[in-house]
Order: C-alpha cells, then structure tokens, then sequence
C-alpha cells in the first residue's frame, strides 16, 4: 500500500556542522518515533514543515521520501505559535483559566488565518503528491492539520485519507469562535477514518460533533487504539553506550529510593502539583527524608510562547524552594538529554506521571519496558495510557496533591512480590503490545480504504 | 399537592433592628424569587439553612411554612466557602485553570466531609418532615444539596423526590477526586426527576453519567425547562417609588447611548473581558467616543472567597484604567441596589451578558420586560438563556473580546424598527413564557411522582 503521511515535523530535521556542511538529525518526539516503523517497511511520502533554515533549503531539492513544504515564516509563526500552540493545546488539555484566558483578539483572528493558510501549504503538497501516486492513502496526524482534510477533500473528492490526533479530545469547544470550531470538526470529518488513543477521547468526539450538529458515525469511521513503544530498538538504546555511561553515574550518586519523572516542561504535565505532593510527603512523612529523592528530568518546551515560559520558571522556583526545605530532596535537570532519561528509566523505584490530562503518556509505556528495579508507576487517570494500565499501576487525581502524596507513599513500599508482578505485567503488555501493533492496526484500517 | 422545598437560602431571612426587635427580609437571588410563587399557591413547606444570628434563633422556634435548618458554623463554612463556592462553582462553570489550580489538599477534604455534613442535615430535616406529611414531594435545589437526596431515599425507600440544577453541567468532572464525583452524580440520581435549565445541561449529565458507568434515564427522568420572570410583580416593580426615584436621577446624568450589565461580582459574569471589549470598541469607533456610556451595576458577590476578591479588585482597577483613558466612558458601581439595576432595565440602549458560563441568566429575561428604548440585547452563547432567545438577541462568544467589540458597534446602530422588532418579540417571549408557566411545569412533573 502506498502512503502519504502528513504532519508537522517531519522524521528527519536538517541543520549544517561548524564547516558548513549539512547534517541529518532524527526528528524528535513520539510521533516520529512511532511513525519511523511505518517508513521502513511500506512505500511512503512523508509531508511535514521547513522549520529549520537548512530544512528550508532542502525543501527546495527534489526528494523522494520526504518532503518539505516551505511555509511563510510570518504565518507558520501564527499557525504554530499562536494556533496550535498554546490555543488548541489549552483548548484539549483544559489548561485555560476561563474566568480570564484566553482573549480573543485581532492578532488572534490574524493567528487563524495564518492556520489556515499553512494547512492549505500542506493540502496543496498533498494534492501534488497525490498527482504522483493517485492510490496513496493520506495519514494526517494531529492537531497542527485539522483543517487540511477537507482542503484535499474539495481538491481532490475520491482521496482516501484518515487522521490520527494523539491528543486528548474534549467535548466543549465552545472557547473558540462557532466558525472555527466548525471548521476544525468539519476538517477532521471530511476524512474516511479518524483515530484516537482511547475511547475516551473517541466518545468525546463523538459527542462534540453532535453538539455541532454533526452525526461523527454517520460522516466517518471513528476509531481507538493507543500508540506505543519500538520494543526492540528501545532495549538496544538502553543498553547502548551513551545510556550505560549515564546509568553509571546516576547509580553512583543515587539515593535509597529514587521518584523519577521525565517530562517536557508543559503545564499540561503536571509538574508544579508534582512538586507539591512530593513537599507534603516529606512533610508528612519523616521517614522517607534523606532516603528518597525526586528526579526530575525536563525537556524544555515551546519556549517561544509565554505560558511556557512562565511555567519553567515556576518549576524552577518550586523546585528551589523544596531543595532548601529539605536539603538534597530533589534535583531538576532542565535539558534534552534523552540518553540521561533513559538511564534514569531503568533506575527509578516510583516512576511518577500526574498529567492534568494527556493524549496516551508515551513515558509510562517506554520506562517499565528497560526498568531494573520492579519500580511502581503512580499515573494520572486523565493520561490516556491508563485506560490501558490502570490494572497494574497507581492511579492519581491530578488535581489532588494530597492523594499524589499518598500515593508515592504507597508506591515506595509495597510487598516486593506486588512490585514484582505489577511491573512484570506492565512489561508484558507493552512487549505484546508495541508500536508495531500499532502500525498495523492503523494500516488495516486504511487498508479498508484502499480497495 | 403538599410540597418540600430544600435550599440553602430561604425565602426569607431574619435580621435584628437597632431597637432589638426581630426583623423579617425577603431572600435574595432568582431562585428564591421563582419559587415563592410556589409558596403562594400551594401547600409548601420551605427547608433552608439558618443563615444570621437570627435565623439561628427562628430555627430553634417552632414553625410551619419554613423549617431553618442550623448547621454547625464551621461546617458550613467548608460546604459553603469551600465545596460549593468556589469548588462546585468553578467546575460547573469551567473557571479553573486546570495548569495551576485547583489544588485539593487535606483542606479540602475536611470541607468535603463539611459538605456532607450539611447534606445529611438537610436530609434529616427532610425525613422529618416526611414523617408529618408523608405524601408530600421533596423538590430540591441547585449545588448546594446534591448528597442530600440519596440520604433521603436511603432513610425513606419510597419518597418522591426531584431536584432541580440551576447551573451549567459540564461534561468532565474529573477534577474532583473519583469518590467526589460519584457521589455527586450517584446524589442526583436518587431522584425521581432531574431537571435543568436548558436540553444543553441536560446532555451534559447524561454524558456525564454514562462516563461514570451510570445510565441516567434508566435511573431517573430527566427534564429542562428555563426559569423565567414574574412578570406582574416585575412591572409593578419597575413603576414602584423607589424605581421611579431612581430613574428620574439616571434620565437626568444619562449619556445618549447607555450600555448597561447588571451582575453579581462573579468570574463566571466575565466583567473583565466585558470593560475590555468596550475598550476595544472606544479605540476602534472615535465615533462613539463621549455619545456612549458603559454603566456597570455590580452586586458584591461571595466576598468570603478569595478568588471574588481579587476579581472585584481586578473590575475596579479594569474600570479606572478605562475611565482615565476615555473620560465619562463607563461608570462603576459596586452595591446591592436593585431598586437601581431597574430604573436601568429601562433606560439602556444596550444590554450586555457575556457570561463566560450561565445556567440561564435571568437578567436578560427581567430588562427586556421593562425596557422602554428597544434596547438590543447582547448575549453570551455560553448563558442558558440564549437557547431560549438566541433568535434575537446578538450572540457573542464569551472569549472573543474582538467578537464583543464589533456586536457592541453593531448592537448601538441597528435601524429602529429592526430594534423594536427584536425587542418587542423578546418580551412578548418572556410574558408567555414566565416564573408561572416554569412553576406549573415543576408541578406537572412532580405530580406525576404523586400517584
């Protein structure tokens, strides 16, 4: 079957050394990883944006596997900066204090047109890609494309197309203006297929189209199934040279019990409360003082757009503070340095996820998989991977810090048999339930289309 | 048709004068309003909580028609400054800034038990009067008592019982811890009817239920139907003395074109947003600059609670910046003056609800009745009200400040007879469909649980 897949950043970024000659970066984030699987063994063109000033370059090149659509910079600006990010972001993760925010204003309205326009860059590069290989299947991804679906729709009435969005659905849009909010669901029903990680943020599309006034199963096929992790090439990474050398070092400075979180500094993480929960269980808690420390591992995030870069300074400033409560309590290293998580996975006791609400949580599928320890993971009942794992690991209230603080207390002295179950268990479902599985699903479900 | 009537405020309310001599106060509020046509026309005991000092002392007298119900004070601290305000409040009506707030903690858990203990209070008071009048239907009111009704139906299997919400229903209540929730809901079903302002809200707990694992119309049978005015005591209100006096001293300081909100010092009322859309009108339209006024009449609301404060602090200073940069343009007062708020209705050119939510908003319904300019309203998409009269007022959405500006300009030019069309159809709306017909609706549904 062949396949365009489409989606922001691509599986490759391009950037130039010291002496100018150009490098190849893998691309980063979840999505890439999970998508790789799909470039090595199916025929696909893979779209996403130039975002880098080499990406641009190679834009204008003729390729094969990938292409690269040169936006406007003012408007990819508008599109990423102002749209997808934080708009749709706090829109499907409720991270807005409506009582103030957001505002809509002009530069806002200038935003969405910007959306606009840089969807239409994509569904044209579609369009044009489909003029090559007419029976390629279209595979959209996320929350940077609603509105290109129905643009290749209208080009092009007999596309066969499906899109996955890998974050959570609500079911009140109401926060955007009705022309928008319409034009996002109409978008995403003008595919065959549209896919969730969970039921739940199927039900709740479902249920805010017919708030529309839009019958979802009647316009398309609506679908579920929860993205996961590349068992083999993750046990490699975890034994790999960069990641044995980090594992070293934090074996030598480790404490008796290690509380491990690996985020990006997104308020939709839930890192503050995080901090919150694990004060008040030293607080409450004198036994564990000296003999449990909080990791901290950060990715620094969107630090383009304000709210992201209050958020760090916040954890930045909480994490201070609890550091000099309770001296060597917790370390915060704000980088990307994904070899140092990976190490830290397969030395964690507790590993702590407390997201306000998440698509899945890629993290909790990933770091049980190469743990050491049978460490137990306490997670978030609105991250979607715990409509998947919610039998063998300790869910939280996000919202609750007292609960989150009784649950590491729980989490960091259960029966050694009880760890040992539970994080085999875990183990055992991802193993049987990988990326691949994944992959596969989503092609028999466009392969339906392709007949 | 004997009748129990449960909510947190009564009809009326006690007060001791300077010469020690008890003094008896109408209740404040819509739904006290509402409901004492209920207690003029039938056979009504009125089950509400001792407030005052005074009404503490009532409580302990013996009574008929009203049964003050006294909770111990602290508790009614945390179920009422705590639980129902802001928690309740703010999850029904999407105020939270989920990235930061709120936080639950052991606080919060002692005044959800506060919560409880308030509810069982009530029920107990309603079980007792259940035992002198055992065929009477129990009709409970808003937030403040969703326990109260399984209490009842565990301690009398067969009462009949319904219970009316008077706010918004939100989808997702996954703020709240799991055991919160399902007592909220699991509250709510142990009624006999269930009903709402609006078919909106009504969805809204269906869904709401079925994502808990409950099927509400299999428990329960739900019903909406808007409240509405008592038309006759309004219009004789609008030409009472003191409105009079009042509109006679508003007629002579009165700009050529008067906007007008009247609200309660409430985020939900999204008064900020409001005072910066005028703002953005002012700047944009130096045609309206000195022949427009905003006149602002707010209710100081809730102000125990530190999320009013900063929020009334945040409209008076919102007010100055906007009065220094355009003087004359708006004028702010903040008082428990309802005599005023009428001689307004009257008088405005514009009426402007923009809640960000709102179970109806009755203010929209109350103005139109005695306008005497054929005023246009403008109103929030997100007021239950707008279901009702979306077909002539001006819809804005809450957030759109742009969006707010620009219905504002269109909302003071519109050509007259267009007005007097759309203000006329509105009233004649409200004369049809008034407290009355809301009343006799109640009763026909409660009747049919009186068999």
């Amino acid at each position: 079957m062949e396949l365009i897949v489409v989606s922001n950043r691509g599986p490759v970024a391009y950037d130039r050394d010291a002496a100018g000659n150009r490098i190849e970066k893998r691309g980063a984030g979840g999505l890439v990883t999970a998508l790789r699987g799909l470039v090595a063994r199916h025929d696909v063109t893979w779209i996403a944006s130039a975002i880098s000033d080499e990406d641009r370059v190679v834009a204008g090149e003729p390729t094969d596997a990938v292409v690269l659509v040169a936006h406007d910079p003012a408007a990819y600006r508008g599109y990423y900066d102002a749209i997808a990010n934080p708009l749709l972001w706090f829109v499907q993760h409720a991270l807005w204090g409506l009582a103030t925010r957001p505002e809509l204003d002009e530069a806002t309205r200038a935003a969405w047109h910007d959306y606009e326009t840089v969807n239409r860059d994509f569904a044209d590069a579609v369009v044009a890609e489909l003029d090559n290989k007419p029976d390629a299947v279209v595979f959209f991804h996320d929350y940077h494309l609603y509105l290109a679906p129905r643009f290749v729709r209208e080009a092009r009435p007999d596309a066969r197309t499906a899109h996955f969005v890998h974050i959570p659905w609500p079911t009140d849009w109401s926060v955007l203006p009705a022309t928008w909010r319409h034009a996002i669901h109409d978008g995403l029903l003008a595919n065959d297929v549209v896919g969730f990680h969970t039921e739940r943020w199927c039900r709740n599309f479902a249920y805010s189209c017919r708030e529309l006034g839009r019958d979802a199963s009647a316009e398309t096929t609506l679908t579920h199934h929860a993205i996961s992790v590349d068992v083999a090439e993750f046990e490699a990474l975890a034994q790999s040279e960069g990641v044995l050398a980090r594992e070293q070092e934090l074996v030598a400075e480790r404490p008796e019990l290690l509380v491990l979180r690996v985020d990006r500094t997104d308020p939709a993480k839930n890192i503050l409360r995080g901090f919150h929960a694990f004060g008040r269980l030293l607080d409450e808690h004198p036994e564990w003082r000296g003999r449990v420390q909080l990791l901290a591992l950060l990715d620094p995030s969107r630090q383009t757009i304000p709210e992201y870069v209050e958020y760090r300074e916040a954890i930045e400033q909480v994490s201070r503070e609890l550091e000099q409560r309770y001296p060597g309590s917790v370390q915060l290293r704000v980088a990307d340095d994904f070899p140092h998580s990976v190490a830290a996975y397969k030395q964690y006791d507790v590993l702590f996820a407390n997201s306000v609400y998440d698509g899945l949580n890629l993290v909790v599928k990933e770091a049980p998989l190469v743990n050491t320890r049978d460490g137990v993971v306490v997670l978030s009942e609105n991250a979607g991977a715990y409509e998947e794992l919610g039998e063998w690991v300790t869910g939280v209230n996000p919202f609750d810090v007292q609960g989150q603080a009784d649950a590491l207390h729980e989490a960091l002295a259960p029966a050694a048999d009880e760890r040992a179950r539970r994080a085999r268990a875990t183990r055992d479902h991802v193993r049987a339930h990988d990326v691949q599985e994944w992959v596969e699903v989503q092609l028999a479900d466009l392969s339906t289309l392709s007949s």
